[in-house]
């Protein structure tokens, strides 16, 4: 089958990140889809700097109003920002009957309305998973994963600077100013970044959310918005003494007399999960009436992890174009005659890290012999401790290793087990650092 | 439009669960589905217990066969589990051209291969949402959201009996049996626990992630499965002092050579999110090479958290005998028709806690006058703390407020800024419990 042809608006960030992720996982992306998706075409500002990445064997010019008119595009991915040249062009787009991926909170945020209502009279597709919490696909669980609740209210942290503003403060006990200048010179701020410390982009987010969460139309310009930038280092100090994080939260709120939808920084107990999303992550919170509360994880900015979200449309997309609607999402995700035979390894063939516990007599020598012992099988140990038992002259001993083959530690379990001065049987426990 | 017609084999938790949240929630997911879901037959072996929750308007008998075989039945929703009678009813289903909803994990580890054969022969779509990690919508999340990614591990605590059991050892020290009685005491775990303690349901769920996750046929007669039935409340402990938590976790790794397919206790850092997932709280940590890790947290069983994901998968098949596949699902979660003019509250009228510092004279009866103020204006307070400043005679005043409308605030931040014993602006910031 032919592959669908996509057109980008745009070869920024999330631009780049979406070619890399299309072209280095083409063949499993194709396992899923059922289909190849391939960009033909690309508009940029900069046409040389494009091709550096590229290469000559796509269309590349700076003529967008061209790409949404041409009749061999599939799909227009809107990676331009801003919301008036993107405006225009996602509207041709729709009118020219292509389905449209877009990353554009800001778009969306103010003219979702009038998009979404031209799309769906075009018959037409908006996908927008990537405009709301980078690669943490809580549109669709939103829209399609959570549809029996009633949605009771929503609580993210959506903007993935200001969070990294704020766990420095926290961790440093700095003010707004030096960890602003510290985002900054990380990449993590912008050289203008009024949107993201003053809550705007975060109210954009929200807005969406809110929309998909309650049924109602997008009303950015009833947010309420409250940024950042004026909370002293004090303020996070007296926080965390009363056992609270400040973090700039967005909220909307289902109450009888109307939905509540505001952007500012909030005092949550500490121990809560949505405390301790530290740094640039973002996380969303939804409390539905029938589920409880689901949490969303993960990078809410950045090259491929937003990249991942555009992909994921382009593949929702794909399989929309490409199969009965009965078959549009395989039942194990990939396409039945795309499966692989890869094997399933045995326990004996895994590896992984293990904690190794043990009573040894607490005499010289002992620690030498097992740490030979351990290196001749080939076993790399990444921490020690030695507790004495003085009542009984013997020692509780813990080794943690490197990562290993269980095979061998096995091997080495049953030597070490047979050492006259090793006590007890050795518990084995395995460790995951989740890296 | 007619309603879309569902047959429930079986009334228990799961079953009940759904009854409810249809019934409940039939407007919101009649706007999201674009078409009411109605449940028209139940089969169960007690018929008149089942009456007394759904009444006599529904058709109830105990004639499994006769529902699968219901001209009149468009999809299937099975609930009664295990892998025999279960296994007939579905094949039944499919071969007679209906969807299937079904939460049966135990079933599809096993079957799942010829199942899923069996239906995309025939054009129907078998939906298992419900049968990894309850509420959590980790199968669309996986299987939809993050397509984009050659995904490279998944590690899940997917059983809520055991993440209760290891979550109360921990806090108490206690053991593995007394913990076991006490989950069974709740309602927690079974009178035959063994599916559960021993990691076979883990690994019934683990298989299905697998195969979703790598593009291989479920292979659960491979996987490697060790339960927590011989952990020691000194393992706990240990693992505890040198800085980790022991999780039952699913664990399913993409190497080189083939792939890792393992449930058993393991040693993960305290300090991350995973570890931090306690009492029945499922989570499911995914690894994908674009997005990272993503964490996806939620109520992992339970009657309505997993009736949320069977109805989202009736809903979803809803959609798909609705609607062109263009317009299968709306833009804003809810059709284009059913959206709501709820209104957007001013923040004047939003409702939640407060945290107010200030800095006032050290002397009697300041305390007095502010309490009195704030409870003239209707604010209750949660908690105050006092600090006094020696060097200048003034303290510094926090009080921690209950919920309160921000109008009442902010007036009664105005009369306490205008009294004389008040020695600075009010810091005002806004606090959420989550709760």
């Amino acid at each position: 089958m032919d592959s669908i042809k996509v057109g980008l608006l745009g070869l920024g960030v999330v631009g780049g990140g979406t070619w890399k992720v299309l072209a280095r996982n083409a063949q499993e992306i194709a396992r899923r889809a059922g289909r190849s998706i391939e960009v033909t075409r690309i508009a940029v500002r900069d046409v040389a700097k494009a091709q550096q990445l590229v290469g000559t064997s796509v269309k590349i010019d700076a003529d967008p109003q061209g790409l949404v008119r041409d009749p061999s595009i599939d799909v227009v991915v809107e990676l331009i920002g801003g919301d008036t040249l993107a405006l225009d062009l996602v509207l041709t787009a729709i009118d020219q009957g292509k389905h449209v991926v877009t990353a554009n909170k800001a778009l969306l945020a103010k003219h979702g309305n009038e998009i979404f209502a031209a799309a769906s009279k075009k018959g037409v597709i908006v996908a927008f998973e990537a405009a709301v919490a980078g690669g943490i696909p809580i549109i669709k669980a939103m829209r399609e994963g959570l549809t029996a609740n009633r949605i009771e209210w929503v609580a993210g942290i959506i903007n993935g600077t200001t969070n990294f503003i704020l766990s420095e403060m926290r961790s440093k006990g700095t003010s707004f100013a030096a960890e602003l200048a510290a985002a900054q010179a990380l990449g993590y701020a912008e050289a203008d970044p009024t949107f993201d410390i003053e809550g705007v982009d975060a109210a954009h987010k929200l807005t969406l959310l809110a929309s998909i969460a309650f049924g109602i139309p997008v009303q950015f310009d009833k947010a309420y918005i409250e940024g950042i930038s004026k909370l002293a280092a004090e303020d996070i100090e007296m926080a965390e003494r009363l056992g609270y994080r400040i973090k700039l939260l967005g909220i909307t709120k289902r109450r009888p007399e109307g939905i509540e939808l505001r952007v500012h920084p909030t005092l949550v107990p500490k121990e809560s999960m949505i405390a301790n999303v530290e740094g640039a992550m973002n996380a969303v919170l939804v409390r539905g009436d029938a589920v409880g509360q689901s949490l969303f994880y993960g990078k809410g900015a950045g090259e491929e992890p937003t990249a991942s979200s555009v992909v994921a449309d382009l593949v929702d997309v794909t399989r929309l174009l490409t199969a009965d609607p009965e078959h549009r999402v395989p039942h194990l995700a990939f396409q039945a005659d795309a499966m692989a035979d890869t094997p399933i390894l045995s326990i004996d063939d895994v590896v992984t890290s293990y904690h190794l516990r043990m009573r040894v007599l607490d005499q010289p020598g002992v620690l030498a012999d097992l740490t030979r012992l351990l290196a001749d099988a080939g076993i790399s140990i990444q921490a020690m401790i030695q507790q004495p038992r003085v009542h009984d002259k013997t020692a509780e001993l813990i080794f943690v290793t490197h990562e290993a083959v269980e095979r061998n530690i096995n091997q080495a379990i049953a030597s070490i087990e047979a050492l006259s001065f090793v006590k007890s049987k050795v518990t084995r426990l395995r460790m995951e650092s989740l890296a």
